[in-house]
């Protein structure tokens, strides 16, 4: 499981055909020390997610039942939350979209 | 599977209808040599466990037997158990709080 | 999940007799910040990917359905879709072949 | 999969029902070039292993195997056998005990 | 997925039962760019690899399958296949054995 960033869209013409209609995203895992990670992920997209909202990141069965086409699929991660906010022990808020962070006093989006 | 810290809690509006009702908690994998892992993990928590105690984040099938609710679910970290204490061959003992490692001396929590 | 880059070809005649009739690729992680992984995968393919190309690898059942043989198999891991383009949030694209970012202004297939 | 050494144990009072009667130990991964890894991992022990003893740790479906209270359990990580020795193909010879590289002309355990 | 390099012999005569009878070896990962990795994993062998040689090493249900022993075992990682050459984009060509890289002129092996 992972707290992610949406990055990006990607397209894939040649596909296992159970991929056909799923919306695939680029993701950016973070943590919570505001470090980015190199890492780059690809989920596919159930709920309609945003670029730069951040997201819960799922794998595996889990993945497979937030797709919603079964389990006989070429996919196996997926976003299964969007997050609002994140509240930490040390006081620190994060919020539900890479902009709230940055723009904290403006009028963001 | 992961020792780790509960540091957060997290907010989800929009998600996949099986997450309704579970609690999610931002917790830190730390290791016994003292250092905290930069990873960030979210956890289902069907235990009841609060900031700065000392959790068994378990993955997958386990997981989903913990939460409780069913295989059919769009979710795979949860935590297990509440660590009271780790008692490690070299003498050292580690507290099932993130405090009693700090506060030794003093009357903590 | 990964993306990765088709890098070569493995050849094994002592195996699995599951792998019989397999092709067996070498790919290699990429992230969006341009850093290639060093991590090495071999990915079984059942699509027809070239190298250089760019490809969505798979673990698991996802790598298994991805495979067509059926659950029963010594292997686990595959290319489930070749890449034709991820556009980024930050303005970015990256094409589906290694060569298409280095030759941009260049006729490139 | 992991080979690690018996460091601790730890006790936790409130977890999921079905991880009472086991007995969790704190391992620590090495490999063969001698060095630790700063990962802790807790594991199911249903094999008896004692401090210091060099362990086979297996994860998920293999675990719940090894524990042998169903698959319907809330842990994932389990010791499966306890190391005699590792014969190395650089002449090198890992005990199975992790006194047994440090004090080797000494009469141990 | 790894590709390894066979590198000793693991001996363990307390184990789950359903570990007997097979061999375990220890290997080594190793990367395209001629790096090995610190990581030590053990995989049982059902096909009869010798040291230095390189193979294919599947996790989990696959390595379940290669070893023929049925699901309920408690082991997870298995070789699957001995590699004969990986031949790689750049023109270079990694042998079977750990040997056939260093003494390339020479009558090796």
């Amino acid at each position: 499981m992972h707290v992610a960033t949406v990055i990006g869209t990607v397209w894939s013409t040649k596909k296992d055909p159970t991929l056909e209609g799923l919306r695939f995203l680029v993701v950016r895992p973070f943590t919570t020390d505001g470090k980015e990670s190199a890492e780059t992920l690809i989920a596919a997209d159930p709920i309609g997610a945003g670029i730069g909202e951040r997201v819960l990141v799922v794998h595996g069965r889990a993945a497979r039942h937030a797709i919603g086409k079964g389990h006989d699929i070429g996919f196996q991660t997926a976003i299964a939350g969007i997050i609002d906010t994140m509240d930490l022990a040390d006081g620190r808020r994060i919020g539900g979209h890479v902009d709230s962070d940055e723009r904290a006093p403006e009028s963001s989006d």
